[in-house]
């Protein structure tokens, strides 16, 4: 679990204070990678502390984190500084947050990012590494992954070193966050709780969890109570509690599946586990029902038909990395999982999206 | 907070796996500090996994425990062994593992406990050290303090480095507590809850944590509907984010004033709590209605008149000890809290109990 957490409106102007205690010395550069949605905008940029070589990378989340971007920004902070960072700080959503956690763990482990996905085969310990949301859902900030598309499937890289040793939850970065995106990526909380809750893997510990997320995404996106910050705040909690669900559990079909559109299409990971979640009512039906309700309330209209052109090799593809995450059918349906999803299922179910 | 959390019924069997690879060299043992109610409970002392010159030492937890009971330990510790132990292992209540935090930062920190109550006067990182709870309520398995008594007060000592480096949370370990225990214990974390979500230090991050934990001690405790071992590894989540709630936050009026009563007559701190919290209508109507309708459901017979024969002074020493703790009163009442806790009012509360 991450060790430390600042929460707070406005706590980002404490990022200063918080990294001072944790540079090595005037070489070792802390390197700060940051959602290039945010480049120009000084409003947060100028609040970044920059001392010595300290570095700020502005990175595109317009596609998922790979395992090949990984490595490009790993040699080339080894070869632009003369020594190791003091620190790795991702700011951003998902993408970037997994992005810094990734980045951390391969400038001390060698060879290559794609050596490390699956489950614990890291061997040294990361970078010191902060992550800082500006984007809720995705519970990046709080797990013990980092998701990566390699080239041969998309597959965390699962291991303790992994998860961040400084968090910083500031609702206030979150506040531009245009509404599909906001959608979405709740979204992907929303989705965990149920997956996390309906799992055979579950447990009182992340029964707690999964259940305090559930009922703070019901109160975010189905009722009218809340103003915008409260209902910034809130989001930003759901997304951790959620992230802490699915730490001491597993996740579903919805993001089996959604793995797959990712893999082959490139499909974002927020908007990909709402596409595949609209056709799961078989699998989570309370859980679909009330997604389609939220979905109406706010107006969203999800992409239609993205796989009716594929070919029956891509449509295989997909299935491949669908069904290559034996945990999360597991934990879905049970040991005989097997005997329920079937190629042809997957298939049927895809060819629905 | 917690870095490492192993939850599960039965997973006190994974201590010797979580241990081993922190032995620094075979002359830094092991020290397990052990609830002296379990002398002679092969059931759990056989599966505490002894190598070397690891050791056991028993603690009655019948009184709260104090800095000079930690300076015994950590001298014994020293004398007894070559090198600083590898780790120091609490298992018990809050009163064990309250123990196992102080020994641990008390045997990399010069000088007497005593010196270190209050906030971040920590120095020096703590020897390893875990929390294996075999009581639920209190939370001092998540906390970032470990209240102790000293000459002049009951304080904590609050620092980053007094959390625990990992906790197991088994369940099974509670199942012998006796009801009265099960009971003030398990207010701990209702009276945190209730002090937490009506205090004016709230925020998002505590209210989630103290809901979730609230509406699981409703269910155990007002509710019908769980077995015995539901209710058991419920109450331990409940105790895990009741205290999370007030590592964010802070305690009330109850845990003021009853630290009051532990510091001049050595009462135990849930009962201690029960106590005190009785008396509390005025400042929680809604949590005090509840608590007695908790009490009344378990046949729970609170002492009454405890202050009844005290002399002036002795109540002019609690209401000294209670009045010390002004983050609690501030957060109870906000900034003008002595316009309403004046000494007449302590007196005459205390004097009703």
């Amino acid at each position: 679990m991450v060790p430390r957490v600042v929460f707070g409106r406005g706590s980002f102007n404490q990022l200063s204070e918080i990294l001072a205690p944790k540079r090595l010395n005037i070489s070792a550069p802390f390197i700060f990678l940051v959602d290039d949605v945010f480049k120009g905008n000084s409003w947060l940029v100028s609040r970044i502390p920059l001392s010595y070589n300290d570095k700020i990378i502005f990175i595109s989340a317009a596609q998922e984190p790979k395992t090949s971007q990984v490595d490009e920004l790993v040699e080339g902070i080894i070869l632009d500084s003369k020594e190791l960072p003091s620190g790795i700080i991702g700011i951003g959503g998902g993408t970037l947050l997994d992005l810094a956690k990734a980045v951390s763990i391969m400038l001390t482990n060698k060879g290559e990012t794609k050596d490390y996905q699956g489950w614990d085969l890291v061997k040294n310990k990361a970078i010191y590494h902060v992550g800082i949301p500006t984007i809720s859902g995705t519970g990046a900030e709080v797990s013990r992954t980092t998701v990566l598309t390699g080239p041969t499937r998309k597959l965390g890289i699962n291991s303790d070193y992994t998860p961040f040793d400084q968090v910083v939850l500031d609702s206030e970065l979150t506040k531009d966050v245009p509404k599909d995106q906001w959608f979405y990526t709740g979204m992907d909380c929303y989705i965990h709780c149920i997956e996390s809750l309906n799992g055979t893997f579950l447990n009182t510990f992340s029964q707690t969890y999964g259940d305090m997320a559930l009922s703070l995404c019901k109160e975010i996106f189905l009722e009218d109570q809340l103003n915008e910050k409260e209902a910034q705040e809130k989001l930003m909690m759901a997304s951790w509690h959620g992230g802490m669900s699915i730490v001491y559990s597993q996740v579903g079909v919805a993001h089996a599946m959604s793995y797959g559109l990712s893999y082959l299409l490139g499909t974002k990971h927020g908007i990909g586990n709402c596409i595949v979640f609209n056709h799961l009512e078989e699998f989570y039906p309370e859980g679909v029902a009330i997604f389609k309700k939220m979905k109406e309330k706010h107006n969203i209209t999800l992409p239609q038909g993205i796989c009716a052109d594929l070919s029956d090799k891509e449509l295989d593809i997909m299935i491949d990395v669908a069904l290559s995450l034996v945990p999360l059918w597991e934990n879905a349906l049970g040991a005989n999982w097997k005997k329920i999803i079937t190629r042809k299922k997957l298939k049927s179910l895809y060819l629905k999206m």
